[in-house]
């Protein structure tokens, strides 16, 4: 099949299935500027399947740069009103949201840690009617990958600019399953993650232990009302969308006060652009203790002091160690790609819909039944070829769920 | 000279003399995303220069145009609050105004004008303080040139897409005087538009007569209380800011009720994309009762009917004919240049500045008075090489200004 052909089918995926646009609806498109060839694929899709109205937010990584690096810090304090209400009277009007990455991954390199901070916690409290929409499942969300010159360069440094795009653009194609026929591919991938995700659910494990030979040694506690989820998610209104193309991981949200002992990076995080390399992390009662990294120490301190509970673990996820994305044999340089090459952990706000009723509850009463909340959101990957990960039911019964990276079973 | 020194000029030139930016003013541009690399180097100049902080609002006229294809028409007849409340917001805080254009000639072509006029109307009804505050002279602004590919390959056919944008590069450096020292130049430009206002406003004409071998014999009132402007302008701070970048021309707001006779065009318009060409007007007592074209006549339709004004002229511009936009001898298909290659009219809005005490009047007491208003401003070129314009004073003294196409003196 030629590029232009799968770029098409793609941009159908990613409305019918990651989107699930309906008839009539709106939709809010974050895309970097460079991606608009194939960002107007996907605005045009949007409308051939009925989108009432399209809005793109254009962004551009190294102008951003230039205000991080220029503007006085209570620049970041605050974000203008017009900038919230965009995003707030979107999500009032049932829009469904769509961000297109291509990050530039040297483009926030060495950026001021504390204004990132800022300028993350200013939006998330102006922009609280938009997150808790996209957080409660009233909005359809759908994040996905388009590859820029910059992003593949980076993964393929030895590459002439041109045949590195091109071969950026197949793996993308390749791990979102883009083939003859991709919206039945993703039909069939959700029957895969339900058959799994029935089975971790049906085990109702206490606590999981990880174990591998670079060290970590550590375990994290499950909530007796929590539940796996994985694949798509089913919106309030009842209609599923896949909130990440693509998707390869079963995830919870732990007990924000159980996670103990130590845990060791096996991947690189990219954060915002700025790289974190070879990093690890000790708990005790859920919160981070100690850390350090070879690379990058002061973007961890940055993620663990952007308010208090960002210390803590909101998502416990398992990937298996071939994945179609660590099988494609490229780091990505980009967590939506990366995470899906690996068991992993994050920082940060836990997911309603991963625990029974979620939905019904407000932030607070999440966080009281030890569902973590934050501004902030990341992930960091964890799983290598010899993890092994056994489940601890309440009664004390061991169960392998990982041996050697793999799902035991 | 090499052309990263000369961008770099040019960035500065559109800071320091286009919008006169102040240490700790805000600026908000409009860019298209084809132009990322020059408006990196145009935000970075402004934080050099002091701004507080920038905006960026990003756009690409093909995902327009996608919206303008597939939207039903209610969506234009209004625009989302957060939008309008976003340039209204930054015309408040005092912020500086840049636009800079790359219009892709063709992404307009064929257009509902319908919804365009629709979403023009609704703009300027929404924007309303953001629009007064430009049209009032408290906000400066200024209007730039900054070629894409598209442009290019539609100004230099023949070329490769390489060569034709670095030549459109060095027209547009060019004609904005981007030589060792482009500010002086802007300086010492100044100097000689002052010396022409002063000559013209002292003649008090009480009518111009056109004449050329094209068939134009056209007549346009002026205002007693008019006057000429050109070059920069004063604002009502105080400060001198371009608000075009070139600007060749010498301009005023003529008496709303008195054009009459027929005028042809010099030049095609493109207007938001569309073509119009070889177009006619004739006039009766300051409006069109009837008008042809080659080409595009709908677009003109859309012009003439925007509102109860738009078939008014709202300026009368006096441009040599050899001025260095014509000597480029190039078609640059964007007004912002063509308009400086021939002499030139206006249907829609007419300027405050160029009436005595306008900055302290309102729309409707500068209508009372003579000078039209609209929520449209288009220009159209008239002015061939055989032009001659003779200035009538009350009196009945006739002064050649125009002659064979340039300043009779």
């Amino acid at each position: 099949m030629d590029l232009p052909t799968r770029l098409e089918k793609y941009a159908e995926l990613i409305i019918r299935k990651g989107c699930a646009l309906e008839e009539g609806q709106e939709l809010y498109v974050s895309a970097p500027v460079q991606t608009v060839e194939f960002t107007r694929l996907v605005v045009k899709m949007a409308y051939e399947c009925g989108a009432k109205h399209v809005t793109v937010n254009w962004y551009d990584d190294m102008t951003s740069r230039l205000t991080y690096d220029y503007a006085a810090p209570e620049v970041f304090e605050t974000i203008p009103a017009w900038m919230a209400e965009r995003n707030n009277s979107l999500a009032r009007n049932g829009a469904a949201v769509l961000d297109i990455l291509s990050v530039d991954p040297k483009a926030m390199h060495g950026v001021d840690q504390q204004k990132r901070v800022a300028h993350i916690r200013a939006s998330h409290k102006a922009m609280k009617e938009f997150y808790d929409s996209i957080d409660f499942g009233r909005t359809h969300w759908c994040i996905v990958g388009a590859p820029s010159e910059q992003w593949a360069r980076q993964v393929f440094p030895r590459l002439t600019p041109d045949l590195a795009t091109k071969r950026l653009w197949k793996a993308v194609l390749d791990t979102a399953r883009v083939d003859a026929d991709p919206c039945a591919a993703w039909d069939a991938h959700r029957a895969s993650f339900d058959e799994r995700k029935a089975w971790l659910n049906s085990q109702h494990f206490d606590r999981l232990h990880y174990e591998a030979s670079n060290g970590t040694d550590f375990t994290i506690g499950l909530l007796p009302k929590g539940h796996w989820e994985g694949g798509g998610q089913m919106g309030a209104d009842g209609s599923y969308f896949f909130p990440n193309i693509p998707t390869e991981e079963i995830f919870t949200s732990p007990d924000r006060t159980r996670a103990d002992g130590i845990v060791y990076s096996a991947l690189p995080l990219v954060h915002n652009g700025s790289m974190v390399k070879d990093f690890w992390f000790e708990f005790k009662n859920g919160r981070v203790i100690d850390f350090g990294a070879q690379e990058g120490k002061d973007v961890l301190e940055g993620i663990l002091t952007t308010d208090e509970n960002s210390c803590r673990l909101g998502e416990c996820s398992l990937v298996p160690f071939d994945s179609p994305i660590r099988n494609t044999g490229i780091l990505f340089y980009e967590t939506l790609y990366d995470e899906n090459a690996s068991c992993h952990l994050a920082f940060g706000k836990g997911f309603p819909d991963c625990f029974d009723g979620g939905y019904e509850m407000s932030n607070e009463e999440l966080l009281e039944a030890g569902v973590n909340d934050s501004a902030t959101h990341v992930d960091f990957m964890v799983g290598t070829e010899d993890m092994n990960i056994t489940g601890i039911r309440e009664d004390g019964v061991e169960v392998p769920i990982f041996t050697d990276g793999n799902w035991a079973e």
